[in-house]
């Protein structure tokens, strides 16, 4: 039976984290080692948190971020079985609303606008699986939550986690 | 008890048909009447329909929309008693996005980021309520389905009819 998959654009398909840390070089000249971030909360990770925070409500920011390794290959083989929907908390970052569809539009051309959602608070959807990086999102979806790795939740352990989107196939035993 | 609330913009909180109307006058000299295009599927209620559908995508167009008659104090009102999330398919418009986006925090500085929702198929929500003028959405949601009343659904009366947002507050016994 096709089950309803919401799954998450940063840290999951998208490469947001390993993009930051780049963004960040680039304007600082400060080289952060992917390694030395495990664990910590996001914009804590870099020694300017607020500077790091800025980044995000750049133009551009969300737009030229690379897609996570085996994303598009995993996502267009859950689509042979169950119904996907993008979910991503855009909201709080306005200016990425349209950034976030045209990214969505480029990398994944092949799922339909019905099939996505900007929000904020995603506890209002009802669908049979959450793939999510945050755990404020995990804690309170009504399906089953799986929680993609990313350096902030590497400490967390309250839910099935899957490391990339390989495990994603193989849990849905694809 | 709070109960979730959603609610749709265009032709709810926002007067779409209206200024629809206003910019096809402006732009082609036609005028329409807005008694005349009762019980009309939406494009279709105009002479020439592809010309009024791409006036959707032309920047601005909603962004210079108005407020629905009575919308804002009524909101006002159901957030000191619900939950209210704003749920709005945008993203058959991606130009919509941005636009929306500040169209809310103009008119409806009040409501959180955190419940705001852009989307296509609204049928993956769950709230106790949805209150939208059009059946696609109504017909699949979770919760009790309110009918807002819009030109395009007079002929249609399978779902409770709101006709303005005097009756919303009424139907809430606000």
């Amino acid at each position: 039976m096709r089950k309803k998959i919401a799954i998450d654009m940063d840290n999951v398909i998208v490469d947001i984290e390993q993009h930051w840390l780049d963004i960040y070089e680039k304007k600082t000249g400060i080289v952060i080692d992917r390694a030395s971030i495990q664990g910590k909360p996001e914009a804590e990770a870099f020694p300017d948190p607020e500077a790091a925070r800025a980044l995000l409500f750049e133009p551009g920011f969300f737009k030229t971020a690379p897609i996570m390794e085996g994303a598009l290959e995993a996502v267009r083989k859950l689509m042979e079985h169950h119904e996907i929907y993008i979910v991503s908390a855009a909201m709080e970052f306005p200016n990425s609303l349209g950034e976030k569809r045209e990214w969505l539009g480029e990398f994944f051309p092949f799922i339909s606008w019905r099939n996505m959602v900007f929000c904020g608070d995603k506890s209002i959807f009802d669908t049979d699986y959450l793939i999510d990086d945050h755990v404020k999102n995990l804690d309170y979806c009504k399906g089953i939550p799986l929680m993609f790795t990313a350096a902030h939740n590497v400490h967390i352990n309250r839910h099935t986690r899957v490391n990339n989107w390989q495990e994603v196939l193989d849990y849905f035993k694809l």
